[in-house]
């Protein structure tokens, strides 16, 4: 799409805005397209017992809502630090995107398989996680986007919180593939890992937003 | 996600305007999917028949897009006197989306089983306003941390409001929890009392917004 | 969830940016979603065959694609000439998204059933277009509510806006009906009408924004 | 909707922040239906046999991810050039959107038949890329909406833009169209020609905001 035939200027900084509004729908509509596949069986069973017999999808549900909710206040805290968008942070961002919009098939399996024998579980649980490990490894890209171009940043903060943030995503991305390569084996000690680490990273937030690292005072 | 290594400051004070579009999103669809799960029986029936019968589905459909739209109105008027948002507020505001994108499940439930004998209409109608009551609880989530912390709200409305708001959210968590109780022994009373219920919140909304109490004046 | 021991002040005026904000997610879910309900027969076809084969489905498509644009067209339309809402207009709001988000079924409902024999074609057609004329209906609302208080509209607009919209709303709403009950006898002819009107509505947006009635010089 | 009757009046410029907040909301829910798709057969193989059997989804998914998200990314550039919309633009916007929310049937077909023996395949492939032959479209119209009036632009640009714009997406429809027909033959070429072209587009994305072209210095 470039022309070599037209004299190239400089463009006007883009405003992180419409990324922002685009991301949300996208997360929005994951995070409730995740009930779609709650559905009742095709059963002659009482419905309460019916009911309660899907308690693997509302675990699945629940799981998945607190991952992109948790995902959302990320990218809400992201973004409020940010005061333009280059084109490697709207591919790191895309990647995150798809990660997203994907997450309900994996959810879904997990559900669907969670009580299986042989090694269905671990392999929907490993799967789970791998979608979960990429979806962290996005954000290595976008953290390095901003490393990379501190203009990125608004005023107040320096590259150190870049510097920072990139190695809490690549903490982010080998853990989640570590719980990957457990819930492979013992699918359950994964799931509460994980389970930690949600109410860990969600606490602090319950604090928010008194302190936040890396801003010059 | 707290590095002790780095320096804490105070963040700016974050904009609520995200949390808004983010929860836009989720119910403008939550409310739109209600209608997937309204399908023609395969049949052989004369095609208005078909459509006829399904009025199980158009009454739970319109009572649940009810439903939504009051939640969608009280999150409006709700961040209408708001500044800003803290973590506590955040989680609130989540687990209201939690319920509000698991609705289509319980609304699917009920239209499906509301003419079934035995106890299952009934457990259908618990299972709804259950899913109603914790939602309702989100809200004293919501007004809790206003109460803590009244510096959220936009200059002009005083802690005043959070407290009458928390007790008015805890007659709605107790109301619908009773509502869901009646429900499980005499369905179409729960269903009658509720219709009166959201008809007696919407009138006022009428003639809104003439007046809202708790603001100075 | 009024108080009479609290004091009833006046409130901020309400801005309409969030209520564009909600109908634009549930015009745009709603007009997405209309592809869902695309689905290849289970055939051993040919698969061009199959997809030749689904033509009553993509006509559905288009034509609700084109009735929900519409619709959103003269939404941005009204919306441009408000600088506040009240209770009623939210109502009335709400009452067209209602009809909006129920639109998918209806078009699956005709797509499926326009090819059938016996009055099945007639009764599809007119379910669908009872769905627009109830839509249509919803616009006298908000009109209405403007009509009643005319300090909803922008500076530079006048009542007389409100009285010639309204009466242009019965307008298409007793057309909608007509061409409702002339699809119950001759589908054919009730969507050669209703295309022609769609048509002639759009004709004249392509020469938007020359040229608006009703606002003063 | 015109009425003689009533006094035209030149209507305030409309703004397009509306215009892109609809069009963001198709765009986020097109790309995150995709996934619906993605479906276990009914199979008691092993899980991971399944997971991996699945692969034409998995492409497919990420194809037209990558689609739209390369439509989402001319979109914002599109948009970050212009101040105001007319009905032109409103049209030719409309028609991308009405084949950005079609793409998931087409990825679809796609996924389900790019193994079939036959013809089957050619014509899953031709289908797809017709669709986004006739999107490519849809941007000549809008480009031409910006030619005509240049005065859509923002300060800055000029209207040798969108004469460079237009010729642009005329080659880009062309290119499409021409994809459609080898795919229709040998479509695995045609899958990796759009794959080229895709990643050819992304690449300078990627180096974004340094420079574009027709901004006046």
């Amino acid at each position: 799409m470039t022309d070599a035939s037209t004299e190239e200027v400089p463009v006007r900084p883009l405003n992180p805005s419409r990324v922002e509004a685009f991301s949300d729908g996208v997360m929005a509509i994951a995070i409730t397209l995740l009930v779609i596949d709650i559905r009742l069986p095709e059963s002659q069973d009482d419905l309460l017992k019916q009911l309660l017999g899907l308690w693997p999808s509302y675990l699945a549900y629940l799981g998945s809502f607190a991952t992109i909710g948790v995902i959302w206040l990320s990218h809400h805290a992201f973004f409020a630090r940010i005061r333009q968008v280059n084109g490697l942070l709207q591919v790191g961002n895309l990647l995150v995107l798809l990660c997203v919009a994907f997450l309900p098939f994996p959810t879904t399996v997990l559900a669907h398989h969670l009580e299986d024998g042989g090694r269905n579980a671990g392999v929907a649980t490993a799967f789970y996680f791998l979608t979960a490990a990429v979806q962290a490894g996005a954000w290595i890209v976008m953290w390095t986007a901003v490393r990379r171009d501190p203009a990125l940043l608004r005023p107040g903060y320096s590259a150190d919180v870049a510097r920072v943030e990139t190695r809490q995503a690549v903490i982010g991305f080998v853990a989640l593939a570590a719980v990957g390569v457990i819930g492979l084996v013992v699918p359950i000690v994964a799931l509460v890992l994980y389970l930690v680490a949600v109410v860990g990273y969600a606490l602090p937030v319950m604090a928010w937003p008194r302190r936040v690292r890396g801003r010059a005072a």
